[in-house]
């Protein structure tokens, strides 16, 4: 086997590790630490199957007696129950019973998928994360968050259910569309104004490298994202206080998602300009100043992302807006709560007065 | 409020109380003790919301800020994601966030809905369990084993999710169908033979005196079923072993329902006759002897329950059983694992030959 670092997740009897390599997926190997089981499903979708499935195959071949597969629509369109359930329709075809591991091949959608799926299916089987993007790499494949859309909200249904392990092969990185690789970049820029402004200068030092995806910058951005995400999981598995700092920027851009219809704007598109809002309305509340409003900004803009949120309703743009962020998860009796830098490397939670955003919201769209 | 018992599941963080008495449902005193929160969501279905919605309503009011409601279809045939999902629909178009509670209003199949729908809703909102049928008092309300069914299989997508609390009232057992009240006495006779033998010596005195719905013998019948399942949970939450004694008759039974088709033998009346199936399948392996097998047969027969299954096919009905069988949840690598009589009082898993199996259908179905 390559090179290899791992990230420990620690949750007591849930904890679980995060390989970050090259050539991973393919080695069977990476696999030998998983509980005995009789039989393996692999989930992936049309973009992702033609690419790896074939490998992890042949990695899984001699560990399990049953290897099936489900290939899915690509999409986060396609991120609901009917999809869900064809999941769950393999599982039962095949007579696949609770000794089952489901692999979730791809990225955050699969991931999202798998994970609900496995933690549903006869009511909990195992599963392993092996994320092919950049983003679920850094994000969505570590900390156990699973869900589903439903038509009325985004990740409306869903489960916390840990992995028995994260494998992200760098080498698959490789096949990723530049736009998906800087919708990634996204969530890796994400941690350094929450956490880590260290992290956050290297990233200024380095975008360029990241997005020639140089393999040394790509391995250093996504052990370094999956160690602040691990700290936060583990110390809020279930989202009671600290972990929602990791939604900055997510609140308006979830908004954005929803507002363009899923998939218009990829996760990490939303995410960035949603960054810059939040980073306006701390600014505006004086919690940072405009110089590190700027910085986070340009560094936005260097990935190959969007700065400015789109105009979701051409009379009442920040009604609209508002409207959307008033049915997130987050908030709470109708209140938004925001996710804030309060000072280069701090995020806060807190509530702002309805004018404040609407005039934030005013300033960073495109019209 | 009126006399009330009360039995504790333990498990920590997780642990719970079961109210039990007369005039609870209606008692704003009963859901005092409940975590703050905003919003209540009240689940039915068509048979009992006009029955017992609006005293619940009632004593909910000066709880909630908003008090909402969502009723479904009755019957197992309604158990899946199409009904679920009018839930989700619900919580959804009223805004519901997180500090939102849901309480289940109905028998078993609303209480498995409503609480697979807290378990998903946000990733988690709590739920209280209030059963109006006996079968849901005894048994499903407690233990937070939550799902929907497959058309390829019952209570295949579920969670294990516990309530904050379970209130039984047994004034609602007033208005239960006499079909339905004997089905709910499956649940309680199948206690006696795999925990509890003094149980079944009362019941033997007393099965007349529960059929005519005596107040008296009725509350001691749900105390006594409450405090043998909170034992079995509180050691065993996910069923990785002793739990699955609880299933005593459910094999055979989970057949009978799915090759019925969901909904035309109720849920007890399949373990009725799968209880008797699997008591001879015991003495067939020497583990009891035929007068045991006989007083079973006897007690399901005077609670008015089918001691004999149907015949699902008529040209190979073992074979069909057989089939069913080997895709319940319970099976292991097509191996099924049986819950069977170790002497009165005392519950084993193991398998069991297919020849065997087969003799034993072929004598316990009517044909």
């Amino acid at each position: 086997m390559a090179k290899m670092a791992t990230v420990q997740i620690e949750l007591g009897d849930r904890g679980y590790a995060i390989y970050i390599g090259n050539g991973l997926l393919e080695n069977a190997g990476t696999y030998k630490g998983l509980p005995a089981a009789y039989a393996a499903l692999i989930v992936s979708n049309t973009s992702v199957a033609p690419l790896y499935a074939q490998r992890l195959r042949n990695a899984l071949r001699m560990q399990y007696a049953q290897l099936h597969e489900v290939v899915l629509p690509d999409g986060e369109s396609h991120k609901d129950w009917h999809t869900l359930n064809l999941i769950f329709d393999g599982l039962l075809q095949h007579g696949c019973d609770r000794r089952t591991v489901l692999f979730a091949l791809g990225g955050g959608v699969i991931g999202d998928m798998t994970g609900f799926a496995a933690a549903c299916y006869m009511r909990g089987v195992p599963f392993v994360q092996v994320p092919t993007t950049l983003l679920a790499q850094v994000d969505s494949s570590v900390g156990g968050k699973t869900a589903i859309n439903h038509p009325l909200g985004k990740n409306m249904i869903g489960a916390f259910y840990q992995p028995q392990l994260v494998v992200c092969d760098l080498d698959t990185l490789d096949t990723l569309p530049a736009r998906e690789l800087a919708a990634g970049l996204a969530e890796v820029i994400k941690y350094g104004p929450i956490a880590d402004m260290e992290l956050f200068a290297w990233l200024e030092a380095h975008m360029d490298a990241l997005v020639a995806r140089e393999r040394g910058a790509l391995a250093h951005v996504v052990k370094r994202s999956c160690e602040i995400k691990a700290a936060v999981v583990g110390a809020d598995e279930r989202e009671a206080g600290l972990r929602a700092i990791l939604n900055f920027g997510h609140t308006f851009g979830h908004a954005i998602e929803a507002g363009m219809g899923y998939g218009v704007w990829l996760h990490g598109e939303g995410v960035a300009a949603g960054m810059v809002m939040a980073a306006h309305l701390s600014q505006r509340l004086g919690l940072v100043d405009g110089s590190f409003v700027e910085r986070l900004t340009r560094l936005i803009e260097r990935a190959g992302l969007p700065t400015r949120g789109p105009v979701l309703d051409a009379q009442d743009n920040a009604g609209r807006y508002l409207e959307l962020m008033r049915v997130d998860k987050k908030a709470e009796g109708g209140e938004i709560r925001f996710v804030l830098i309060d000072g280069p490397g701090k995020a806060i939670m807190r509530a702002a007065p309805d004018a404040l955003v609407r005039e934030v919201i005013d300033q960073c769209c495109a019209s």
